[in-house]
């Protein structure tokens, strides 16, 4: 850490300033500089530190040299992790492609997605249960019933089970039915269903908070990680800027930077991170050409009858033509994307 | 709603998008532009309606009349919501001012910290002891022993509690020893948690998520007044936007702006607003100044031996003359902020 | 446009809201809804109505239906645009590669890079002369010695140059000398400079503004087209968000939109987009396969020598190699990228 | 400034990257932490070193630990300036009243407003004569004919005129009626510009940019003040956020953050700051509250008949109201706003 002095601190100041350094178990090296004077702290302590040595008087700054997040970092696992649950695969050279609609909304309709989503070669279905809305006059979903049709739809196809918990009360339950637990946006720094999530033997894709910086959202999964569950994928599925074209911004640059810095999988929602299945085809094909570790999508066989985000839903035809044009560009660049057709 | 069809929708496409705002129990009428077609959807159906005719086939976009709340809305109840809490009031003219540490840290701090902030004029105490954090690897809180501790101070000061709680299943602990709980930020949107703080009797200080809108924030107001608890107060705290000279960026014309759509009265948090305890009493000041009917403001006797939030923790003679500024323009405008000193 | 009334406007205050509808030259239209009245207004006046109808008393709200852009519009002209300039082809099934260094700094090296660059696969050179500063302190271009400079390293590669204009006095200088006028970020609403460039027979690349929306974008198009200069490029090179680890975000959907919005080509700037060397190829190649009809990308022999923006130049052998996995992905979608090697 | 090394960075790469930073003449002293390597680099370079140094072989990231701007620093000239212009006073305890219409319409129109909004309390007039619009569609000004305008109501009122000024070629026209030019916030950058009004003897209005960072608007300000012109106003009038409830989000804690690190005057546009003009008021009352040194406030005799920015103006009743809430504020907390009356 760097602690950057005021211009005006004396030099009884930097002192006092250093000594708290050293008195909480690190190295203090002053540096007397032609404007400022700065205190290099040597030693591993983090966030906690920084914000306690802000407080010190002459102190103007602090500046942390090394990040937040251990477990989750590329300096303690060098090579990439490939998460595997049921017929997924994520992550490695791994494109795996998760597709579903928003909600589950009858056997029917989960089975029949479930098997075109298969056959346009998707390796997991997804599908909302427990529905985290916006307003509490919007559908709820179907809750346990819905789980039941999911691991209907999962005996039909092989597919693995990808859905949402919304609260550390359910987890057992959905973990029930789920090979993949799913964390909102809502829900990223839900700290007590983190934990929760992280105690059971259930593959997790944890999604970006709209306004979560890289750092919490790496911070988040960590929540995760040290209670045991390794096998955490990151999604990414846009940040909420001033741009109303569309839902939300979706930076695909998020991908080679967390490969920069983490082991972990990213996968990358273009349903969420554009808002607009006019939008959503181009989106998946630029997501696998970036090097993502997976795909996850929103596909009802008729969107315009969903009970949830039709809007930003593909229709069967469009998810098949697609897959066709990702797997083309898996192709160009070396690496498998879903299923083999 | 008005439903705006593409430029190029055949009169059948208008017909049938047409048919289906009927089938949905809503009055259509269909006017012809001369370079679009619009349809007027008359009657009360609100975002789900929105979002299932965004797909019907030549529509171009959906443009809602409504507001999506309800109970919250000045249209429901025009007269401004007084809550009380014990010793708080907030809303109608009355400023409510809470002030405490960030975290509950041991019986001679929060109970020094009561009697300094209800010296100043303070009419609630605040203090965490369930702390949502974003590390795993920082001071998490007290939790119940947290809870006595502020149950002792509110014994020696009369001042009423206000605490955060973090977990659905927390909610009645909290309630035994709290007079306000308060939702957080990063639980804006954790619906199970507000509903579980619906039912309880119980006044209810609902943050603003960094990057939620009004309407979000109204919404998730709407969870808990739909359980039956209608002494609820909105927090703005700041959102998260590309300025980095402030942790978050504080839009007071929040408190304008919703002053004229809710009767529920509007707290102003400069603490996490800035995130500097230099822009917080100037903050507090222009919050008072502009109408807002309550401030909540972190107070420690040490700002940089806390152990969080220190740096935007105000000491105990920065508040008590943050209180005075305050108090003179409270007079100068004709409310009362805090308590008479 | 469609005028929402206040819930309390009185049938008076409808008609006198219609009556200024009428007096603007368009058809009122009444519909009386069971909470609102709404007044469709009828016909082609865009903007400026919107604004005078927004404060007539009863009216709540104004929602305009048609966009405020009309010749860069893909319901003016339906098919894309090709821009030719020299070497330079965008759109249309053409992906332009525009490369070279931030700044011009001798003739030694803005030849040597092109060469280079065009050896690689580039179409275009860029390369800047006059350079806006966000310090008046830093490094501000070599001006017309630098163009000269550009025009030498045309003569012997072939290339198109590509050049930054900053002001409405210069623009006869650079276009002496310039295949493509670049208007940067910064200048994008410098209307003078927009109508000048719009005057003159070159090609212009009108980079976005980081917080313009696209609306905004597209009718600072219309200033340069609405001159008769219709060889216009719209440049999407990142937006300004919370996110720290880019130095803009880089929205990739831009190009999508756009596409369904606008004939014009759309070039992604993945530099500036990005910010950091080590993100860039990834961000060329997904631009590519979203359907980019061009990328200019920062190159310099010495990033680390460069007298501006270093630290987001490609040195010339990750260009080379940044080039071959775009052309591996425009194979494979059918499009073409940059120059046959 | 300080530089941060890779984890991975050789003995060898730390000596190299410290030759370069002795020979930009400045002192490096090296620090070997436990898990990084960090460079001290010791002297007064700036921006341009940082950049040139993140790109050297082994260096991770470079902290700058000095702001980049000098002259406008309050470490340069502590005491805040005063900016005078006419009868308009900007900084020190005077808090400057600057009020008018958007365009300049007709003499009887800018007549009519100076002369009430004079007797309401203003010390300035604003009005546009060259209006930079987002559209080439909208009204574009009266040019010199209205520049004539404000000069003849500064003779009827003795109000000092600021209007903007939107082109260098434009500066000695305008710079010949007004008495302070305004630089919108379009042209925050137009560094041409900027260098032009530095070299004239009239005050200067800067407005930031919607999404410029204070460094950046102080370095604006420097482009000014560099050119021998110290009579500099910087103006706060919104960030663009994805708040869409008001035009811009208007930050203002802004004008405290301004205070602690520069001399120069700040100035609060709650027009343009929320764009719409239920909102104003409120915001006029909070600006002067937070200690402000001035605010400008569109006004207009009629709002729905303005040629623009009639949904922000306030209309001359509401602009007393709204002056006289503003003084009581001001007394209370010792400062001037206005002129008396």
């Amino acid at each position: 850490m760097i602690i950057v002095m005021k211009r005006d601190a004396t030099e009884e100041l930097v002192q006092k300033a250093a000594e708290k350094v050293e008195r909480m178990g690190l190295k203090a090296h002053v540096i007397v500089g032609t404007e400022r004077t700065v205190i290099a702290a040597i030693g591993d302590k983090r966030e906690e530190m920084r914000e306690s040595l802000e407080t010190v008087a002459g102190v103007s700054k602090v500046v942390p040299i090394l990040a937040p997040y251990k477990v989750a970092s590329l300096e303690v696992k060098p090579e990439p992790t490939l998460v595997k649950a049921g017929s997924l695969e994520v992550g490695n050279g791994k494109c795996g492609v998760i597709a579903g609609p928003c909600s589950v909304e009858s056997e029917d309709q989960i089975v029949a997605t479930a098997k075109a989503v298969k056959a346009a070669g998707a390796t997991a279905l997804r599908g909302g249960a427990f529905k985290p809305r916006t307003s509490p006059y919007s559908f709820q979903g179907l809750k346990e019933e819905g789980l039941k049709m999911l691991a209907t739809a999962r005996e039909e196809t092989g597919l693995a089970v990808v859905t949402e918990v919304v609260a550390s009360e359910d987890v057992e339950l959905v973990a029930k039915y789920a090979d993949v637990l799913q964390i909102g946006a809502r829900n990223m720094q839900n700290y007590r269903l983190l934990e929760e999530v992280g105690r059971v033997d259930r593959a997790v894709l944890l999604k970006r908070g709209p306004s979560a910086t890289i750092d919490e959202l790496l911070l988040a999964a960590e929540y995760i990680l040290n209670e045991g569950n390794t096998r955490v994928m990151l999604c990414e599925r846009g940040i909420r800027t001033f741009e109303s074209h569309t839902r939300f911004t979706l930076p695909l640059a998020t991908v080679s930077y967390l490969h920069q810095k983490t082991h972990l999988p990213v996968v990358i929602d273009p349903s969420h991170g554009t808002g607009h299945a006019a939008l959503v085809p181009d989106m998946c094909v630029a997501a696998v050409a970036i090097g993502a570790d997976g795909i996850i999508v929103e596909v009802h066989p008729e969107p315009d009858q969903a009970m949830s985000d039709g809007y930003q839903s593909l229709d069967l035809p469009t998810f098949d033509a697609t897959m066709r044009r990702c797997r083309a560009v898996a192709n160009a660049i070396g690496i498998q994307c879903g299923a083999e057709v």
